[in-house]
């Protein structure tokens, strides 16, 4: 398998931690998106999107959309629970992760530390939705130590893509301790090597 | 099941229609988001989001987030392809759905209708975006009659479900022949009997 991806990406990297923790081979292709590397005509006849994380499979096809492609490779792994309901859960946290966390909180985060805007004049309802995001962890994470039953699911590969960055949007994370811990278990299940922020 | 839904919303109606075609007994309760109604505690007791749609099945558990709703709903249908990289394929469109087209060809309707807000006085960025979504799915459709395979998927129902209604937003949907004749072909296979635009 290919991986086009950029590693300052989340939604990427979670392909990457993916397929890594599955003992899957893969080739990873840096595309810096801010090079517009994901929006040449190359890229997108692979990806008429022209977004990153991509992926080529085995067998030649293409396939994109971070949470399509984590949970192509991971069916049949205990990645995914095998009960219908904790499926059908964990498959909310995926989307809710696309509708209602990363346009926030990876947003703040984009817009600090790759286009240099001070922390004090990103949008205040950005700040807002993402501290609602981080809040409704936070809930969650009451008395559960991952998102979806007992154990790691693709809810925690996904969600902790961009939390675990959320500093670098201006986010304190020490006022959601339990997502903090939940961060730090869900780094080690994963192995996570790369430093959060820099 | 219960389904708390606004009739406006069409994140709401795939869930319905997703029930109807699989002739599900469910109670459509209304909530009308434009009064507050997805956020009282009640609700949010329900679904901490305090998004709409949400479900309650029928052993009282809860349920959010359209796509998820009807992927659990479908589990096991012919609305999930059965082959590996078409069930990939659906998923990349319903991510898709819910990252790159519903938040500008939805979010364009819902400033020009509910808000009032005059076409002319859209976001720009917005509506180059919704374009861009409504010229996706007409080179998608090129040579095929649904998003994935051969029938009727999931993809379908969720995309037509805004797509349907982006007149509401300003886009034309004439500018789209394919995705046009796309629409008539999902509304006969859903039976859809709402009026798009009202």
């Amino acid at each position: 398998m290919q991986i086009f991806g950029d590693s300052k990406s989340g939604n990427c990297l979670k392909v990457r931690w993916t397929a890594e923790l599955l003992g899957r081979d893969f080739t990873w292709i840096e595309v810096d998106i801010l090079q517009g590397q994901s929006r040449t005509a190359e890229f997108l006849a692979m990806n008429p999107a022209g977004q990153v994380p991509s992926v080529i499979l085995d067998d030649g096809r293409p396939l994109a959309q971070s949470n399509a492609i984590i949970l192509h490779l991971a069916e049949g792994s205990g990645l995914i629970p095998s009960d219908a309901y904790e499926r059908a859960r964990m498959l909310e946290w995926l989307f809710w992760e696309q509708y209602s966390h990363e346009p926030y909180v990876a947003v703040a985060r984009f817009q600090v530390k790759y286009q240099g805007r001070p922390v004090a004049e990103l949008d205040p309802k950005l700040v807002e939705r993402g501290r609602a995001a981080l809040q409704r962890l936070e809930d969650a994470l009451q008395g559960s130590k991952f998102l979806v039953g007992n154990g790691l699911t693709l809810a925690d590969v996904s969600l902790v893509a961009y939390t675990r960055m959320a500093e670098d949007g201006g986010f304190r994370l020490a006022d959601y301790p339990r997502v903090e811990a939940w961060i730090a278990r869900v780094e080690q299940a994963l192995d996570i090597r790369e430093p959060a922020t820099a």
